[in-house]
């Protein structure tokens, strides 16, 4: 039976010894995060994680979401009552103003939970997942009235939200958008039109689910710029708080997926279901891209999440599993065997997944803290800043973390040979819920051109410069401490690695966008190792300080990790800029028959 | 609805114009195999594949296996006339000697239609795939009596077979094996213990199944040096062929899997069973290794298998999805979007799968060729050589072709968008099968220890000697001449690699053998992209003639598509051999306890 432990010591470390989580107290709502009001919290949510939401893991995968004829959806047993035990808890509302029944707590720390409900259950935590992201879109765009209507009962978790984007012949091309929203001439519009893949569409967890749904209103200019942002609820809300009649919108049928078989992923048809406006008529994408860069960075924390639980159960059948002796000679001379762990290739496996979620922690952290920074900042030049990282990072944390985590968790179960392929062990299932987060909230691929094509030209290169030169400050700032070498040297290859990849794309990309898409993918990449590189640097320069205070083998360890990730895994820029640096020429020169 | 081609095309040009196939007259069962021959051979296997093998592909993942109560298996819908056909088409005994009823073709050919059919159906294709690897081992170490009671029913498709090694505490450590054999005085044993992971091992396919089991003889010494191979039919065979009483082996249970559905996995409870010694008492690990050597080179080629189908799915769908528009300008403005197929980013991976396929299938014919040479040469010196290139190739086809098929098969599910993650796609069934071949018949991590521990030092290196040599040449050869310029060069950096870490480990490895474990993995890959880049040299060369004959864009195809292996694929030899010589310091340096 697989298990899950949340990383409460290592959040809290990275909180508070690495990022400067509580020099922030200028920013509204940090003042009430103190460090044991964040212990305590984290505490509490990692009993949630692994005491409700992880125990319920398994089941959801096998029984998975059923509709029912009246078009109702069952989720699996167990589920509403971890999902009431979540809403009761008061998490959904964590990072919701106090004003609408929130706590009003850091962003940054309900990222940390985030992480905690994605590792112990996927499919689960995407239920107020969505929701969250729903309230954002409403909080940054919806009427006061809308606010006071839906903010309220989504943060009790009695209704759950959606976001409603896909069609079938469009999901990331959303100009050839069909779905139509037609004034009803009361200030309410009728919607049509079917959406497809809708995560957590209908189910039987909430009393109402708060669609929000992008369409294009009758003579509304054609492509992205004649699409709106509706609120679509599954029952009408009376104007006191209470449900009236039932939508017009119902789920057609469910997808036969891969995994996440907990969550329900809907085709919605929507018959004239009545919708109301959410932001200005034809801004639907820029309302529409609140709910997006929230789900982008959540979806880069599920393939964290999902890269850490099957890390840690690795680790349990690495230590568990007897077979072979080491090749130093034999370790546990009582046992018939030595537990895998001694192998050289089952600890490099178990290195690299463990160095990259440390890191990868750091960088989602630190990534939100931004999100607080942009949001809670009265300095209009700090909000610009942590705009810049946010717009800049987000792309990253989004395509490395879900790819690698991903790759990770195929790593952790090929530990458990040919029972990592049987289903009761549960690693078929971390990989395969996993493979989502790849696909999903912008593929990839998207990811990446996002970054080369947008986020890095934006401002003339802003956003990348100030990156670059925050992480060349850090290395010159400690580049004459001998203790800091094994991480700032190999620190600076990367950055130079990163730095000529920036280079030959201001060259050969202009003239040649085909230059930049061909490598797209490895910019993302090569970006995602650095930043990676730089939170070890940040990691290992906390980690000595700690042990110069107390000794202790939890900070050797880190620091351990922290070479090896510097020896092994930084060093994957230069293929990466290589690979850049070859350009779009073979990549592009088949005719299309070729292939 | 996905589709299968099988490549006959290219298997043809690599026999003939790359590999100098039909320069082997000399072989035993080469003079029949005429290219007229093994062409008409090809195209109809390719039919049988893509016309019977395919189409119940889907329904076997979805139906699976389902064991009755009574033990007996019952296969999905489909897979018994499937299989019919395939053995009345003489398939199963393509290689296997004239006498007992095979068509003593070449080894080669076989292995080209091994790939035909495990793109088309791996779980289907599995059946016969373990026949062939237990009739190899009765052909080497079977008595007359048993090769002329089994083979000619196992060749005809009557009766498959299994191997039985693994037990729920041993997979890879052999050694510890349970399983019992008492003498029952007549010649025969009778077995008694669990076997988990049988593949094929009950099923309704076939009216007897002959199962090769290995287990220790009362009294036997412990470990490996006490391990005998027996063959333990399911219904006992009379002197005249005919079946007596049922054998006292049973399917206990049918295990869930991540994919291979149609495939019966079974735990196998052995009560008594009846069985025959295979080759000599205490030697069948000896015996073993050839069915496990023809194993591990045929679960390679499934990982070629499932990249294929993946690759040519995915190529289907980006011509067909319409999404976005081309950074160069539209290139399809009589629709609502170009195909998704001119974005770069897509092309790449594209061109990515396509560039490992080529060369992977040249690697794995070749490799096969070796074995035909090896046990059909009459030149002592030219089956040394062909000995020696199959013990070192062998863990790299298998750990390679499984890696990369693996990623590949993810990679095109990936180019899907969400309708990757969608089962009626397809897509996710060639991953989830793809997953296995990275596992079973040794997981890819052993395959690196056996080849860097055992193949690389043995004969003190004369087989990677022998390689490295035959590399050189090629590239001295055609240095000169400008038109291969692209191709040799970047072969020349990769040989450089291959020989650095060579070196490397010979200075390091002795005497820290953790540094030969904790560089394994990168070697064996290291190893591969070195073996595909002079695969590409060579088709880039028999391309080029090709091309000088006649020019044709397939041709072109083939040297734009070695291009982009060699600027953006066999640059990966640098990071590996990176890490390769980091050592094992950090990878080994933590405590068991800061897991």
């Amino acid at each position: 039976m697989p298990h899950y432990r949340a990383p409460v010591d290592d959040t809290l470390f990275l909180l508070n010894d690495v990022l400067g989580f509580h020099a922030r107290d200028n920013l509204a709502g940090f003042t009430d995060a103190s460090p044991d009001v964040v212990e305590a919290v984290l505490r509490e949510g990692a009993k949630l994680a692994e005491e409700v939401l992880a125990p319920v893991n398994r089941a959801g995968d096998l029984e998975g979401c059923r509709r029912e004829p009246d078009g109702s959806v069952r989720t699996p047993t167990g589920f509403k009552a971890a999902y009431d035990a979540y809403a009761k808890g008061g998490w959904m509302g964590l990072a919701v103003p106090v004003e609408f029944g929130g706590q009003g707590l850091p962003h940054t720390v309900n990222t940390a939970m985030q992480e905690f409900a994605s590792g112990a259950n996927l499919a689960l935590g995407m239920y107020p997942g969505l929701t969250q992201g729903a309230m954002a879109a409403l909080l940054v765009h919806g009427t006061d009235e809308q606010k006071a209507l839906y903010l309220p009962k989504m943060v009790e978790g009695a209704w759950t939200g959606t976001m409603n984007l896909t069609e079938p012949h469009c999901g990331t091309d959303l100009g050839l958008l069909k779905t139509k929203a037609a004034p009803n001439g009361d200030g309410s519009y009728s919607l049509t039109g079917t959406k497809i893949f809708i995560s957590a569409g209908e189910h039987d967890l909430a009393e109402n689910i708060v669609h929000l749904v992008i369409a294009r209103i009758e003579g509304a200019p054609a492509g992205t710029k004649g699409i709106s942002l509706f609120v679509v609820p599954k029952f009408l809300v009376n104007p006191d708080g209470s449900l009236g009649a039932r939508n017009g919108v119902s789920c057609g049928s469910l997808e036969h997926k891969m995994g996440i078989h907990g969550n329900s992923t809907c085709v919605m048809n929507y018959d004239g279901a009545t919708g109301w406006l959410v932001g200005q008529e034809n801004r639907g994408l820029n309302a529409m891209f609140v709910m997006m860069n929230e789900a982008r960075l959540a979806v880069g924390v599920q393939g964290l999440g999902q890269s850490e639980v099957a890390y840690q159960n690795a680790v349990a059948y690495a230590k568990d599993r007897l077979q072979g002796r080491a090749l130093t000679g034999t370790k546990a001379p009582d046992k018939a065997a030595d537990p895998i762990l001694v192998h050289p290739d089952v600890r490099r496996t178990l290195m690299q997944i463990r160095a990259f979620n440390e890191a990868a922690r750091g960088l989602m952290l630190w990534t939100a803290l931004q999100a607080d920074i942009l949001h809670r900042s009265e300095d209009a030049k700090e909000r610009q800043t942590a705009d810049d990282h946010l717009g800049l990072l987000t792309p990253v944390v989004k395509g490395v973390l879900t790819d690698r985590g991903f790759a990770n968790a195929v790593e952790a179960q090929q530990l458990f040979g040919g029972h990592g392929y049987i289903e009761e062990w549960g690693m078929s299932q971390f990989v395969r819920d996993a493979r989502i987060a790849m696909i999903y909230e912008g593929a990839n691929g998207i990811q990446a051109m996002d970054l080369i094509g947008r986020k890095l030209p934006k401002d003339g290169g802003r956003a990348m410069m100030t990156f670059l030169g925050e992480v060349q400050t850090f290395v010159k700032d400690h580049g004459e401490d001998p203790a800091m070498a094994p991480f700032t040297q190999p620190l600076q290859a990367g950055l130079n690695d990163l730095q000529g990849a920036v280079m030959w794309l201001m060259q050969n990309a202009f003239a040649k966008p085909d230059n930049a898409g061909a490598g797209a993918t490895d910019f993302m990449h090569l970006f995602g190792l650095v930043a990676l590189g730089y939170m070890w640097a940040r990691i290992a320069k906390a980690a000595q300080a700690r042990n110069a205070e107390e000794a202790s083998p939890r900070w050797e360890a880190k620091l351990t990790t922290g070479r090896f990730f510097m020896e092994r895994m930084l060093p994957e820029t230069g293929l990466r800029l290589v690979r850049i640096k070859a350009g779009a020429e073979s990549t592009m020169a088949l005719a299309d028959e070729a292939f």
